[in-house]
C-alpha cells in the first residue's frame, strides 16, 4: 500500500501516504479520514502519522477547507436563532495575560451587540478564559444551548464551555496534536479555530492572532499567515470576519493567573486601568460596532471607550456573572469574592541606576505562573485559582534599582522564591532606551461576497 | 513544549518536535525514546508521529546508528558460539518470486559454510521465506537457539523464524510502520534490517537490496542509498558485509506462490533450471566463499555452480527439510509432498505476430498472486500454500500469439479468471526488441577495519 503509488483511497493509509509524499489528498478521501477518526474507526496512531505529515508538508487551501468542512460535519451546530441582536464572536489563538475576552464580551454587550462566547481551558503556559471565570466562586460555565441563548438575549453576553458535541473531531484531533508535538501548524490551527467559529450562527467573527514568544506563532509573519488562512476559510463559508495580528512578545496585561486576571479585567471594565489590554478590547469592540452597526471605526472605538469609562461595561459583566451563578460583587470589590494567595512576594529591579526593559519572555513568564500552580501541564490537571504573577513593567519602560517590577502570589515561600528566579530570568534590561513594540501588527479580513 | 524551542528531553514529545523541525536528536534522547517505546512506555501515537517525522525529514548517519543501537539493546543476541565453521548471513529486502534464500542456504552449506538464517513472513505483495517453507507439510520454523545451533553445526544450515526476543523494538516498530504508511524510508529500513543482522554472531553479512516496481525501493539509485546506509551500519559495528543492488522490476524467478516457489527452488538446487534466481544465488554464494575461504570470486562462483549441478546443494536442502520435520522427498518428487491447487489456467499471449516483453510489473504480479490467497494483507492473515502464478516470460523475451505466458494455480475458476485479468494488466508488449534489464546493478561493501 504505502509504497506503491497506486491508491483506491479505501485504505486510510493511502491518505497518509499521499500527504507524506507531499501530494494533495482528494476531498472525499480527506473527509472520510477525518470523520472516520472522529467516529473512532481510524486509530490514534494513523491519525498521528497524518498530523505529522500535514505538519511537515503542509495542507493546501483546498485541503484546509476540506479538513474544516469535515470538522464542522462531525457534530452539531449552534444557530443562535433565538438571539435577535447582531451577533459577534471573538477568539484569541492564546497568549499570556490575555484577558481580552473577559473585557470584550461585556463591553460589546453594553454597546448593543450579542456575544455568545464558547471558550476553552488553558493548557501549557497560556491561560484559559473558563479557568479564569471559574475563579469566581459559583460561576457556571456549563449552560445548555437554550440557557445560553436565553442569557444572551436577556443581557447581551455569556461565556461558556465549548460543548463537546459541537465539533467533536476537533476535540479529538486537538488532544492528539497536543500529545504528538503537532500543535503549531498553520493549517491545523486554522481549521481547529475556524471550525469552532463556523458552527456558531454569528454575523461577525473576530480573531486575535497572537505573535511572539508567548504564542504558538513566534513571528508576526507566521501569525499573518495563520490570519490569512483563517480569513480564507471564513470567505469560503461566506462569513464576515476580521483578524488582528497582535503582539505576544510580552504579556498583554499585567496579571498572569486566574483570579488575578479577573481582578485586572474588572479594573479595565470600570475604566480604572489603561494599557494594552484595554486598547485591544476597544479595538475589537470598535471593529464590531463599525461592521455590525454601520458606523465609522472611529465612532465605534469612541463608543467603546465611553462604555468602559462610564461603568456601563462593568454593569454588563456584573449581570453576566450573576446570571452564571457568581457573585456580582466581584465588580465592586473583587477581593471580597475572589480567592487570594497566602504569600505575596514583591520582586525589585536588581542592579544599579536607571535602565530600560528591553524584552520580557512572555512564555517564560507564563511558565513561571504555571510553576505556582496557575496553569496545567496536562488536560484535566487541577489548577490553583489564587496564585500567579503580576508583572508590572512593559518593554520600553524605564526602571530604577529597587523598584517593584513584579508581585508573586503563591501558596508558600519556597514556591514564591523559585518563581522569582524564573521571573528574573524572563527579563532583559538595557542601559539604553528601547522603543515599545507595536500592539497591533495589522488587520486582515475575509473577502466578502464570495462564494 | 512542542512549539517552544527549549528542551530538556524529559518530555518524549521534544524528541518528536526536534525531528519534526529537521534537527538532529541527541543520541541519549533517541535511545531513551526507542527503548521506551519497546517497553510500552511511549504510546503508539507518539511513536507514529516520530516515524512520520523521520520519514519526511530523514535521519542522519549518527541518528540511524543510534536508532539501530537502541534496537539491538532492546533484546537478546544470538552469538552462535556453538557453530564452528565460517558463518554467513544473507538477507533480502523483499521482492516477488525471491527464492534466493531457499537456494542460498543449502548451497552455502554444501560449500562448507554455516548458515543460520532467521527469516520473516510475507506481508503485502512480497512473499516470506517462512511461508514458503511451511508449504512443506510438517516443516517446523520454530527452533530453540540450542536446536538451531545444533542443526547448523550438524548439517550446515537452518532457516527459522525470527525470535521475538532478539530485536523486540524492531517487531513493534515494524508493525507500527506498516500501520502508518512509514515503511519505505531508507534509514528506517536500514536500522530494521541491520539490527536483526547485528545481533547474530556471523562472519559475513550479505544483503540483497531489491530495486524496481516489486520492491520498496523503486529505483537502483534509491536501493544503492539503502545499501550504503546498511554498509555504514555494518562498518560502525566493525562487521564484514557486502550488499548487491538487484533488479526487481520483474519477478526474480518464475514462480509466485508458496509451494510453487519451493518446487522452483528444488529445480534450481538440482541444477535443472537456469535463469536469474540461480544466477543470483550463485553470485551470493561466490561472494561468501571468496570472503570466508580466501578464494577468488571466480573460483567461488565456479564451486557454487558445481554444487548445484552435482546435486550436492540439493542434498543439503533435503537434510535441512528432514531436520526441521519435513519430508525430504520434496527434493526428489516435489509434488508428491507439496499441496497443489485444483484449478490450473494457462494464459496465452493475446494479439497477433511476434512481440517482445517490454515490461512486467512485479508488484502487480505479486498482487495478482495475493488475489488468489498466496499472500496476506494483514499480519496474521491465513495464506493458501498451493495457489499462485507461474509467469514464464522475462523482459526481452520474444513471444508469439497463443504462446503460454503464465499458468495460474487457483482454488476455483472464478478466482483464476479474475487473476488472469490482473496478470495481463501487469504485462506490456512491444513490437520492437527490448534489451533485458541487468540482474545486478552493483555491489557495495562495508569499509573494513573501522571503527
Amino acid at each position: 500500500v504505502s509504497g506503491s503509488g497506486r491508491s483506491s483511497w479505501d485504505d486510510p493509509r493511502d491518505v497518509v501516504a499521499s500527504k507524506r509524499d507531499g501530494n494533495e489528498i482528494p476531498g472525499d478521501a480527506l473527509r472520510s479520514f477525518v470523520l472516520g477518526y472522529a467516529r473512532g474507526e481510524i486509530p490514534d496512531y494513523l491519525a498521528a502519522a497524518f498530523l505529522m505529515a500535514a505538519f511537515v508538508n503542509g495542507l493546501s487551501r483546498r485541503e484546509t477547507a476540506e479538513l474544516t468542512r469535515a470538522m464542522v460535519a462531525s457534530g452539531s451546530t449552534l444557530p443562535l436563532s433565538g438571539v435577535s441582536g447582531p451577533k459577534v464572536d471573538k477568539h484569541s489563538t492564546g497568549g499570556v495575560s490575555d484577558g481580552v475576552t473577559l473585557v470584550f464580551a461585556p463591553l460589546a454587550a453594553s454597546l448593543g451587540l450579542a456575544v455568545a462566547k464558547l471558550s476553552g481551558r488553558g493548557l501549557g503556559h497560556t491561560g484559559g478564559t473558563l479557568d479564569k471565570l471559574e475563579s469566581i466562586p459559583g460561576f457556571r460555565t456549563r449552560l445548555s444551548p437554550e440557557e445560553l441563548e436565553r442569557q444572551v438575549e436577556a443581557i447581551g453576553c455569556a461565556v461558556v464551555g465549548q460543548s463537546e458535541d459541537l465539533v467533536p473531531a476537533d476535540g479529538a484531533l486537538y488532544a492528539l496534536r497536543d500529545a504528538t508535538a503537532t500543535v503549531p501548524s498553520v493549517p491545523l490551527i486554522a481549521s481547529s479555530v475556524m471550525s469552532k467559529k463556523l458552527v456558531v450562527g454569528t454575523d461577525l467573527i473576530l480573531l486575535d492572532v497572537k505573535a511572539g514568544s508567548g504564542a504558538f506563532m513566534k513571528t508576526p509573519e507566521a501569525a499573518a499567515e495563520l490570519a490569512e488562512v483563517c480569513m480564507q476559510l471564513a470567505a469560503d463559508w461566506g462569513r464576515r470576519a476580521r483578524a488582528a495580528v497582535t503582539d505576544m512578545s510580552q504579556p498583554l496585561g499585567r496579571a498572569i493567573g486566574n483570579a488575578l486576571e479577573i481582578a485586572e479585567a474588572v479594573r479595565i471594565l470600570r475604566g480604572e486601568e489603561r494599557g494594552s489590554l484595554r486598547e485591544l478590547a476597544v479595538a475589537f469592540a470598535g471593529e464590531a460596532v463599525a461592521a455590525l452597526q454601520g458606523r465609522q471605526l472611529r465612532e465605534g472605538r469612541a463608543a467603546a471607550e465611553e462604555a468602559l469609562d462610564s461603568g456601563r461595561a462593568a454593569g454588563s459583566f456584573a449581570r453576566m456573572v450573576q446570571a452564571q451563578g457568581g457573585d456580582p460583587k466581584v465588580v465592586d470589590d473583587p477581593w471580597s469574592v475572589l480567592p487570594s494567595a497566602p504569600v505575596r512576594l514583591e520582586l525589585a529591579v536588581p542592579g544599579p541606576g536607571l535602565r530600560y526593559i528591553e524584552a520580557t519572555d512572555a512564555e517564560a513568564l507564563g511558565r513561571a505562573a504555571m510553576s505556582l500552580g496557575a496553569g496545567r501541564v496536562r488536560k484535566g490537571d487541577p489548577i490553583d485559582p489564587a496564585v500567579g504573577v503580576e508583572f508590572l513593567a512593559k518593554v520600553g519602560d524605564g526602571v530604577e534599582e529597587g523598584e517593584t517590577i513584579a508581585v508573586i502570589h503563591a501558596r508558600d515561600q519556597d514556591r514564591a522564591r523559585a518563581c522569582a528566579v524564573l521571573v528574573l530570568e524572563a527579563l532583559r534590561l538595557s542601559d539604553r532606551p528601547v522603543p515599545p513594540p507595536p500592539l497591533i501588527h495589522g488587520w486582515h479580513q475575509a473577502s466578502e461576497g464570495s462564494p
